[in-house]
């Protein structure tokens, strides 16, 4: 049994510092780094791409609504035909970077309200996954298994991965609870680490209104800027270890 | 004896038009395409590029300062480090645009101030030298002849292409007259064309203070947003045919 | 019978032109002049203050989501305390501007996609209305008869100013149609002014299922980046001054 | 004898943070408030104004040159009348700002690279000081004593408050050692202490070439954003008492 275990990354920006990139990339084996739209610089993208690349760590595209003022978690009602220019430009733009630091983009994971909206949003989602497959139809997308965004992708036969969220608390029909109530995000440590052993060994975790819910996961997500991030990030990979799962990159 | 022809195109923003890229895009031969840094959103530079690949249009990168309010024509004391991972993030994001539109990004033209100020300023030329040649060293650069920028880009074995401006006053240094002044720039259509008549088969022009000064053109700029645009550049190919130069992109 | 005109001003941005400011500020007694969220870099609202209030036509802060690639024609799902803190920096920003021209701040309009969604939004409603309140209660508001922004800022006890719109068609319900869909721009600049007409004189307007609609306009808005917009507001202008009515700023 | 304490504030954006403002205004008794340009979104303008409102710490307006990837360090070749205008537009948005928090805009004080280019920059000084004048010609500036900002200032009839820099190496002319420097930044709280009771005392402070200069200081700055920052500006205060000073706001 394997599992990819995946963080955002790069998503300071200029003299503004978020999270612990050095640290996480110690952990994780698939970096999605931002894109410069909700986050990121390009020189430090540039570093970001360094520093994973040096740890042999797999590059993401984490593409966003451009709004760094919203750090990408506010829903904008964007033109389809916008919004794949934008996934497009993206993309391309940390590609050329990840090459200049030795690697290269491997997958492509949406960001914040742009990953949530296109759960449901059928244009949108059809936009992202357009765009992903006019830029290389052999890059896989990291998601919510189930979500809209994965039916279309997969119309385009592309490769989905879903993905579970370590530190996030689960809705009974399988989506986030929104970052806007209170209890959407988990922080003790032994409680995240249950959780993910059970998402990944049994397939099930529960959900806010006490029902288990199952779920299909090929790659864990830990988040990079939470209080005692690379804290839960060691706890879910210690876990995941004496539970005999194995922590690789996703193929 | 043959000469390309390149003009600036991708630079209208969102709501905002500016230019025919249409209209030019039947004249020139070579078309530099706005990265999004001074103009140009994503979904714009998808079209741009889209009918630039139907017409056989070369497309280069037209890299710039991060300066949507002052068109990336105002001077940035940017840190060479930061300069050079923005060059490398906007001529990436350009060749997925352009990739998807079916063709390719051919070489990189520096844009406005940048222009500028790297005919003289070592650290900022060596940066944008070192991005195009981080990115792919066959991608060839546009620029002036004798200028720092083209020195540091044939140290690292960077093919030069030097240009001339069709519409724009020269100084008797060989520089171009700067946009802040009354008389940076020419509007004639007569006197355009036999500038730029002069400049390709004499290899010589009229500098502001009536000596005549030798200038290197490979490209000739026919800009796209001037008054007359069109007009101006249908006149400079329209001379250069009865000239019996033959224009084609540089190689 | 009196009503104000007014239209939407100031939206150049940089090297970027839209619409003919100049040749409205004379057709009109109220120039919603944008406050550099959705357009509007600094120098152009300072002249386009100079400009009104050298003609003594009103200005209204025209304020909008942070959205210089949608021109604030996107939905965002912006926070409404971050709303209420934009809208005040902007009402804030443009009065200083304004002062410096010589004129003041005499009313508040929201803009764009910010305008449709306060129509029914009550979250971000209650922000603007409460940003224009805690600036100045004595600012009266323009928007639409009916919604909900209105309720809230008559709640607060802000003066509204309702306004029709000269070249956009109506729902049954009484809302604009989309600009998405194809016929929500009117043209024809003899059904604009009949429209106007019936609007004013009668209250009523036709909508775009053919029922006919009571309306109540103390102002009218003619659009400055439609194409003919000048055409259309003088021929509005003509057709209410041969109606009897008169022409002037609302109180 | 009195000197004033001055702090940059308001300086994170979204969800960056920066500095530990609430620490900062139990210290200082003036508030150089971001704008928006080189940081500060209106939402965390408005609490930090709240904050300094409940603690009596006078509000000023520190504006900057338009550039949050760069956090207003690059100098900026900006037209004259387009910086004007940018100041004018910064003031008026924090002036309606601290309004609604109860205070008001009592100073403005230039930040970062535009601080450092009006000490010499005719031009640009010339700029800033009319906006200033424009805005409210009571408003102080704080700046540089002996800078060409100074002289445009005071030719224009604005009360100047010069200002030293407690943690900032100084060069044998008076002027800031360039953040480009490693020197530039001094980081030992005694030596900082020694050096703000030096300037205030006795009216000399070393310069880096061992130098001993002399200084006007109405005001000391002590920086939000360094490392140990509240920690240098309790041991200020505490030096400052001792000797004898007392802190309070400039008049």
């Amino acid at each position: 049994m394997t599992v990819d275990l995946n963080a955002d990354l790069g998503e300071s920006f200029g003299v503004w510092k978020l999270g612990d990139d050095d640290a996480m990339l110690d952990v994780v084996t698939s970096a999605n780094v931002a894109c410069g739209f909700h986050a990121g610089d390009s020189a430090l993208l540039l570093r970001t791409c360094r520093a994973a690349a040096e740890r042999d760590v797999r590059i993401g595209a984490q593409v966003s609504y451009l709004d760094l003022a919203g750090f990408g978690r506010r829903f904008i009602d964007a033109d389809p035909e916008d919004l794949k220019a934008d996934v497009i430009y993206q993309i391309g733009a940390l590609q050329a970077i990840a090459q200049v630091a030795g690697s290269t983009v491997s997958y492509v994971k949406p960001h914040g309200a742009l990953y949530n909206t296109i759960v449901t949003n059928h244009d949108q989602a059809r936009a992202v996954a357009e765009a992903v497959h006019a830029v290389d139809p052999a890059l896989p997308v990291l998601g919510l298994s189930g979500s809209v965004f994965f039916a279309e992708a997969q119309e385009l036969g592309l490769r989905t991965v879903p993905e579970a969220f370590a530190d996030r608390a689960y809705r009974s029909d399988g989506q986030l609870v929104s970052r806007r109530l209170h209890n959407a995000v988990l922080h003790d440590v032994e409680e995240i680490a249950d959780r993910v052993s059970s998402m990944v060994t049994a397939g099930r975790v529960a959900a806010v209104d006490g029902s288990t819910i199952p779920i299909t996961v090929e790659s864990v997500c830990v988040h990079g800027d939470s209080p005692g991030a690379v804290q839960i990030a060691h706890a879910v990979r210690a876990r995941l270890h004496s539970d005999g799962v194995e922590i690789k990159a996703f193929t």
